[in-house]
Formats: C-alpha cells, structure tokens, sequence
C-alpha cells in the first residue's frame, strides 16, 4: 500500500473529530515558524501550536533564504509580525556539501545541478544565526521580533540561539 | 509577551513527556509531504504522522517549484521514494497576482520584487495538477509515486486531485 492511502485512512479519523472548520485565514498568533523540514521535528507539537495559530514553512535545514518568498506572503498578505526559527541537533544538511551532493547527481542521474545551492551548514548554532540575519538585512522583510532556536531531537527542547558576543 | 517566548513555555510541557530521543535521521516512511504554510493545515494531525516518519516541506502554496531543492535532498541523501501534495480550499494563493503584491511592497515598502515569482494561482484543482507535472517533468526528481490532495479546511478532509481526462 501506498504511504498516500495510508494517509487518506489515517485522515478519515482526523474527520471524523474534526471541529475546526471556522478558522480564519490569517494566523491567529500573527506568527510565521521557518524550520527543518527533519522527520523527527512536529513544530505543531513541539511548540504548542493549534490549527489556526500559525504560518509554518519548512525546506531542508530550515532555511531563511529558501523561505523569503513565503515570509513575504505572510507578512504583506496575512499579517504575521514575528518570525520563529527552528534548526535542530545531528540535522542532514550538517553531513554533505554542495560539491558533494552534486558529484552524486552527476554520476546517478546523470544530471548537471550545478546552479542548485543545496545550503548545507557545517555548524547548526550559526546557521541559526546566519539566518536570523538574513531575515534582519532584507529590505523585503519587516522589523520584527525574530527568534532562533536549536531543536534537540534527543530531548525534545528547544534552546534559544543567541547573537555571538 | 512574545510569541516565542509562548513556544518555550509549551516546549518545556513537550519535553516533559518526550519519549522519541531515538529516532533515525531517515524519514522512516519514505515519504516527502509538499504542503502549504497555512496555519489552519497541520499535516502531521490530518495524516497521522508522528515524528520520525516523513519530510515534511511547507511553503506559500505547497508549490513544487519552490520546494525542489528539499524534495531532491530528501530523495538523494534521505532515502524517501514518495511523494505527497497537499493545498488546501480558501487558500491566500488564491487571493492575489503576482503584479498585485509587488505593487503593494512598491507602496508599503517602497521596494522592487519584481524579481520574485510569488506562484499565486487561480485553481486550487489545477495548481495541484501542475505541482505534480513540474516533479514528474524534473530530471532531479526520481520517478516515484506522486499523490496530490485538496485538503478542505471546512471540513478536515483531504480530497485526491485526479488528473484530466
């Protein structure tokens, strides 16, 4: 069986408690959440999100460059006016290079996917920091709060990332 | 009190009865979810996903285009062979153009994104169609099954795009 048939069967209990069906469109908590898009990682969970409360945008590492045109959305269309930041502990993008990942696709796929950054990081904290500056240096994102965070996928917790002294 | 700040007080109710601190970094379900950043969606409840079991990708629109670089991670190095597709009825994509929203970061921001395909579409149905066309088109993308839904935020329910006859 397909894994989608086993979410159409799964989905169908999901509907069968369902109460949530008058939700407004804009985020309720005015938040938008960029993390990982890691298996082990449920934001909703994690952080004690709601359906309702917030814009969830997830790529691989959780990257801020790769979520721009996103953010904007939800900024300028839906309201959200603080971001959250989530990368986390023994993340994939901490075990490959862009030089590396695209040798793979040269000899498996035969394919050149040498335009591709695949925004690898070889330290989880500051690409948490790189991010949060991304976000603060784009003229198309607003001033606003902007906090990041390191999940541990071996405890659960999520650990606040600060500015290096 | 920020919103994060919120994040951490639920967390710390999270790590409290944390029990999964050894799961593998594979998506143990070999599946990529593709769903949009909507705050009233949460894949994880509506599909029955607990943590470890898939990538999940979200964006502005659960668009493929935007999720590609992720999708080709999680395949190459991640090991997942399936793909899912998951926009939603009343969607923001619905409610704006390109040129709109570039206009209003010209007035509000006094900013030019006209370099920025924000993929707003006029059919939830088609642009699901057309999410399924741009991986299965992608020489980076494994020829692996590909489901689309509609999920209906009225109702909790996840509906299969079909393709046109």
């Amino acid at each position: 069986m397909s894994v989608a048939k086993e979410f159409e069967a799964a989905n169908a209990n999901y509907v069968a408690s369902f109460t949530k069906g008058d939700l407004q469109l804009p985020p309720q908590r005015k938040v938008a959440v960029v993390a990982c898009m890691d298996a082990r990682l449920d934001p909703a969970r994690a952080l004690g999100l709601e359906e309702g409360d917030a814009h969830v945008i997830r790529n691989a590492g959780g990257r801020a460059s790769d979520a721009l045109r996103s953010v904007i959305i939800s900024q300028q269309l839906l309201g959200t006016r603080e971001i959250v930041i989530v990368h986390h502990t023994n993340c994939g993008m901490l075990t490959f290079t862009d030089e590396g990942i695209r040798d793979k696709i040269r000899v498996d796929l035969h394919q050149n996917a040498d335009h591709i950054a695949f925004l690898p990081f070889g330290d989880v904290e500051q690409s948490v920091r790189d991010d949060i500056q991304i976000l603060k240096d784009s003229a198309l994102v607003l001033d606003v709060p902007i906090t990041g965070y390191v999940y541990e996928v071996e405890t659960g917790k999520i650990v606040q990332v600060r500015e290096n002294q």
